[in-house]
């Protein structure tokens, strides 16, 4: 049985005092600019710095309920899901092995280790699988990143809290990698907006997917600066969901660059490139519409490495403001 | 008369709902690393991005209330002041002029020109003095960045804000240019906590002027990455409070780049290098408490200009956590 919206105000419940109630943030000179209205949820600000702190504990709270008590979890990320798998551990008291790569950045490594977790490098993906079977076959469980209902369900808590909070959007923007931040989105929103996802040009395996019906998937990891949404393909779980979106825009890596830099620029915060897809994406929506519009962009975190941040930084864009 | 505890009070009245109550931040990570509470009064949230908002429309205000209505204002700046001036008259519907060097970024020029300001770039500080002056003599008001009861009395409103909202402090630490923030802090806490200011080693002439009692001032701006303090000295004004502060911490260039990258790091803020002295002055000041202690840190601003954030981000300082 698939996740539902109930599943979602469920999971808000749970996370309740846990995960931090990220602030709705605007612009008055972005908004001005484009003559809409922007509302911006700051997954930015959330614990880990990264949305996926919500799915991770929700995760562990909701197995916990269903009298399933892992003592120890396992997960495979250099990412955002990597940190949130060791904090929501940590937090719930539980043991946590995450398995990276060794190409993951030293800052990374060094989060996630703070928040207690052993740290397994890899050098390749198929000996990282290697590692997580091993101990999930002495009695750890997996935490995946987005082929979970409760992961979802937890992700969708973002956009869940936006709406209470008064966003009142006409339209949902929210990056799609694997899925989960998109599906949990979708099924949070219940028809009160429409729903869109936002991913890189180079990595448009969701848009493909959307466009054919099918889960078109990638060989190898897609080349985009916008590093929280590298993943291969959806999974049939976030499919269901995804399909039934209102769409997937593709982003190119300027426009990814460009609204990284006008967004940390006009709002003072962090984002990390994957954040500036549902911007690029909700500009490229404003632009056809005819009446004054509300969008609702979920920032989907703030985490940079030195070299994602050089490459953004490369060239200056805020010479050439935005236009509506 | 110099200004007060009270004018700082009757500034946080007339600058309330107009300016932004901005909120007071902090890191569990920083605080476990450090074994002490660290609490950020978030001005690089403020309007137009820095706590200048606050003095700059304070002016205006208490101006209005004593029956002098300028109808035309004009500031010499190439950094937040400039912004600042600009966005206050707009939101009292007065004209601005603001007179910037011309070598001011692109960006902040924009910035200022949006807010509806007429700018006016002038190729030295003699040519700006003199465009400055002759508005003045036709009937403009200078509204000057630091040298100026009210612009002090408005920035020490963060500081109120910040103690109203129970950053319950033992030591708060600021930046120091002019001295408008520091000396404004200064009598927004009245002696509830210690008030310590921080400048660059490079441009140390208010830790100079302290040591020797009285004002040491250089014969043109300091080199330094933090641009927000650059000013030749303070003014007897400004140094009449600043003298009865707690003192003045030196920072190093190093300093600033890392605290910069580590404050951006775990607050997920955009901070400008200017921000980051009170924290690397706060750390100072920890390493020496034997008892876990509350500091209070003033994030001045979060305007960077890419040439700013280049030399920050030259080279990560991330692999290296805060010690105690």
């Amino acid at each position: 049985m698939n996740a539902t919206h109930d599943d979602v105000v469920r999971a808000s419940a749970r996370l309740e005092g846990l995960v931090r109630r990220t602030p709705l943030a605007q612009s008055a000179t972005l908004d001005a600019m484009l003559g809409h209205r922007v509302r911006f949820k700051c997954e930015c600000l959330q614990r880990v710095g990264a949305f996926k702190a919500r799915g991770a504990l929700n995760a562990l709270l909701a197995r916990a309920e269903r009298g399933e008590r892992p003592e120890h979890v396992v997960a495979f990320s250099s990412g955002n899901h990597a940190q949130a798998v060791a904090w929501a551990a940590r937090e719930r008291g539980i043991r946590a092995t995450i398995v990276m790569p060794a190409g993951a950045s030293e800052v990374k490594r060094l989060a996630t280790a703070a928040y207690g977790a052993e740290v397994v490098l890899t050098p390749d993906r198929v000996t990282a699988e290697a590692e997580s079977a091993r101990r999930v076959a002495d009695g750890a469980t997996l935490i995946p990143p987005y082929d979970d209902d409760d992961v979802l369900a937890g992700q969708g808590t973002a956009c869940l809290e936006a709406l209470q909070d008064g966003a009142e959007p006409d339209a949902i923007f929210a990056p799609c990698g694997g899925g989960g931040l998109l599906s949990g989105t979708y099924l949070a929103a219940r028809g009160r907006a429409l729903v869109f996802g936002a991913e890189p040009q180079t990595a448009n395996d969701a848009a493909r997917s959307y466009r054919e019906g099918r889960i078109v998937r990638f060989d190898r990891a897609p080349e985009t600066v916008a590093d929280g949404v590298q993943t291969l393909s959806l999974s049939e779980r976030t499919f269901a969901h995804v399909r039934h979106s209102a769409g997937i825009y593709e982003i190119s890596e300027d426009d990814i660059a460009y609204w990284t830099q006008w967004l940390t620029h006009l709002l003072k915060l962090t984002i990390e490139p994957t954040a500036a897809l549902g911007m690029a994406a909700a500009h490229r929506w404003l632009r056809d519409r005819a009446s004054r519009s509300t969008v609702l962009v979920i920032l989907s975190g703030g985490n940079l490495s030195a070299a994602t941040r050089a490459r953004i930084w490369e060239r200056e864009r805020l010479g050439a403001p935005p236009r509506p």
